[in-house]
């Protein structure tokens, strides 16, 4: 496949940021292979997603980088560039519960869509022999009430080491230190088994039982201090019936949690969401 | 179309109630056209609803229940007994907007399912023209702090004198006193513009908006004396995106709630709703 | 609201389209308040509808026309503007069923979305009171067997009298002529009774009924000489059971018929739909 | 957990089966814990699936059949009667493509439904590793024209040999023949991967590409000796927008098709599907 940068930017609009930048690319002579943009009215925020060609242009990211800094500067754009060539590097973090994570060893090994799975950290060691037949580096790191912060630092080691650019807690039952979520912001991605906002905190299920709701679902969310309530990526329900225990709630749940985590993470490694305040765009 | 008799009942469980009860009216020599049971294993309650074929009987509706009350006082059951020729009696109340009033119009009218439509009341004089060139009557009832009481008393007033089996808010901006409510249980239907429990309370699509949710519901349930808590007849959803303004939430939610709004009632008049604690059993 | 022009384009892909066109409306100093391109890669065509702020424009919409014809010769374009102060004007054809009727007047009436409803056609005299008592007029145009060429010449010349952009189908039961289709490419909208392609032709509930399918569907598309075949704006499903008879299914659908068709007429009148060959690129 | 029989049963309708049914289990002293009727008023045929808790019973599966033969005999039932401690033995045939496969090795690890997976027939040798290293059998039967008898006779002779009650179909790319179909009726099913009967044969999602249409799916279903025409267990859909290529489209459908099989797979071994005609009746 043919390598495409991706360029994400976002700023205050004005009348011409549209021209300024699809004029710069066209005079380097290259494609724009998909284009996605949006004006939030009552924020007056510009918000923009392009592919182009990276073969059209004359030179590498670093390259085109370096062409459309003038601009971005002029806009008061915050952007990134991002190169197909180089896919991004995902550290899991699991517990006990494995159907989200043998969902991204599935497509991340079939290559579904294109990231780099570097490790997976569990505060269990169960999934061990799973993880590492197939070659993957399998860290278990246990978290007590007493060794918490020592668990926390280790991780975030991890995650230095393997030069990870986003940690993916897929079903992983712990709480993060809030020192941990500010220091990766839009870097850490959640799953949670509800449909946000309701049933915030521990057993949704069980709630969404008690309380008889009709239709459960699932979040995938950035991870901020405050618990469940970071900017929500992709979100999916499923129909239930008063049939439905909460154990087959759990068992139908696990779908819809796969299916929204493997999305919300499409969407992230491939570029397509920008953050703004607790909101987020997705190009999808 | 012949006429049905619907008996809806629930109990606590014990071996040998669908034998007894089928039993008894295979005795009659009358078909059963539709049966649904469902036995919660975790409360050990017995939920049944069986639709039978008038015409087989040898006695009408009170021979049936009078036939019923042995087994019934036997098992300890909550019953009802309906027939298809005494359709439910609806008394709608409404504010100013009026997409889920014009549905339950039309469905009415066109007979979409079968319900007997006795008034309208309102706490504004806006919609009076267009419920009236129908031939169905129009209550204005303005409802001010200082004479809300005497609204009240007034609307409960109406619905004693149409003889109202049930009382329908769609889309009434008005909260409606703990007293009524609890001298008419299950008698009362609300749609809310929310997937509750997400969004309780006002403005829900500009709090959807505001934490950015990826999807939009409404929720058609009993109303109890807890605000937005009563008991889930029905619910669906609605994706949105982050070019739908509040405006356009708005209005893509009005088509969620009337569709969902009339579903609930469907199966209120079809006596498709048992209600144990605050949950339903809906068999469909 | 503001006026709002939209420009809608489509040519075959090259580099500058979009730096071309911004950069022109950017030199007016206009907003573009909605932006949305799309390439296709296997058939090498470039699409786009932009939204611009009217009233930046030093001039209206002839002279907008006027400074974008040399692009749009570069380019090869297929290209419209409209503006949102002459709303799409829309007529509409019915048999004897009404409910998407029923819909789009409600729709129409409470500004839903923006079109001008300039009358109804029907093959039956059933509906002419609930349309003219809302101050709109109605014209029975009979279609018999040895009649059919005159009565289409006669909506066709009502179609031409009233200045109609988009005749809707809204369940009218008859098929038209091939050659009106082919006068009014794009223009004729009709609303299919199920998923297609599953179900061409008549009575698609009972042939669903029959297959004994799991889930219904409506389809909203452009009228072309073939039969059920031309391009698909809309389309959306809903799920059926076994305890679902024809009739069941039938007022099911209506619910699905309704608001695909509502979606998709609301897709055209507000430019979104883009045609190519017999495909649609929509811009929701 | 608890034993329980699941009796499925259909036959003409007729005033009775019910009490008697229930009557005879009642004396007994079992427990329905779950009961399941339908009543089909156009062919006038009665279907049902009652679950017992098995340790009520004064004997076992066996004994239970004997008490129930004269009523069967009386009704002119169709019926089984399954026990859950014996799980029903499932023969997987795939193709290259592993993602519904894969997802069948998932669920049966960790028993998010019950059923014993006995081996994996394919006519490539792709997939023997990832099945051999979870202590599967694997056996490569290759599929050539002219030794095409000989495999399905092979294929045949291990269904006898590993005692399998079902042949699930997870994406096997060959025709089975007409007369192992006729020999195996409700044994074999088969994901296809469109919503039937939309794109019957060969590639589907290019079909499906090539007429544009805004949704796809996947159709779980009886092979019959009619291709893609057998009786449907369950489908599931997906909404598709122009820029999802035919290969965005393969890849969307995979997570379909792999969720329409595992339900479908999961009724069928629940032994929730009764087949009556081309159709069937599911109690999910």
């Amino acid at each position: 496949m043919a390598t495409t940068f991706t360029l994400k930017a976002s700023c205050p609009d004005q009348v011409g940021i549209i021209a300024a930048i699809s004029g710069l690319i066209a005079e380097h002579g290259a494609s724009i292979t998909e284009a996605s943009q949006h004006s939030d009215p009552l924020t007056g925020h510009f918000f923009m997603r392009y592919e182009i060609a990276a073969s059209d242009l004359p030179f590498g990211k670093a390259g085109f980088e370096q062409s459309l800094r003038p601009l971005a500067q002029r806009f008061g754009m915050d952007w990134t560039v991002s190169s197909s060539a180089t896919p991004c590097r995902v550290l899991v973090l699991v517990s006990r519960q494995d159907h989200c994570l043998a969902d991204l060893l599935y497509r991340w090994r079939r290559r579904d869509f294109i990231f780099e799975l570097v490790g997976v950290v569990s505060n269990h060691d169960d999934l061990r022999a799973d993880v590492e037949r197939i070659g993957l580096p399998y860290h278990h790191v246990p978290v007590t009430p007493e060794g918490r912060a020592d668990a926390f630092a280790r991780i975030e080691q991890l995650f230095q080491d393997y030069r990870a650019d986003v940690m993916v807690l897929a079903r992983y039952m712990q709480i993060l230190p809030a020192d941990l979520c500010a220091r990766l912001p839009h870097r850490i991605i959640n799953i949670h088994h509800s449909f946000l906002p309701s049933f915030v905190g521990a057993n949704p299920y069980r709630q969404a039982y008690e309380r008889g709701v009709k239709i459960i679902g699932a979040t995938c969310h950035y991870v901020t201090e405050e618990l469940d309530a970071g900017p929500i990526i992709e979100q999916d329900v499923m129909r239930v019936h008063h049939g439905d225990s909460v154990e087959r709630m759990v068992a139908l749940g696990r779908d819809v949690e796969r299916a929204v985590l493997a999305r919300g993470l499409r969407y992230h490694v491939q570029d397509r969401v920008l953050v703004h305040g607790n909101k987020t765009v997705v190009f999808p």
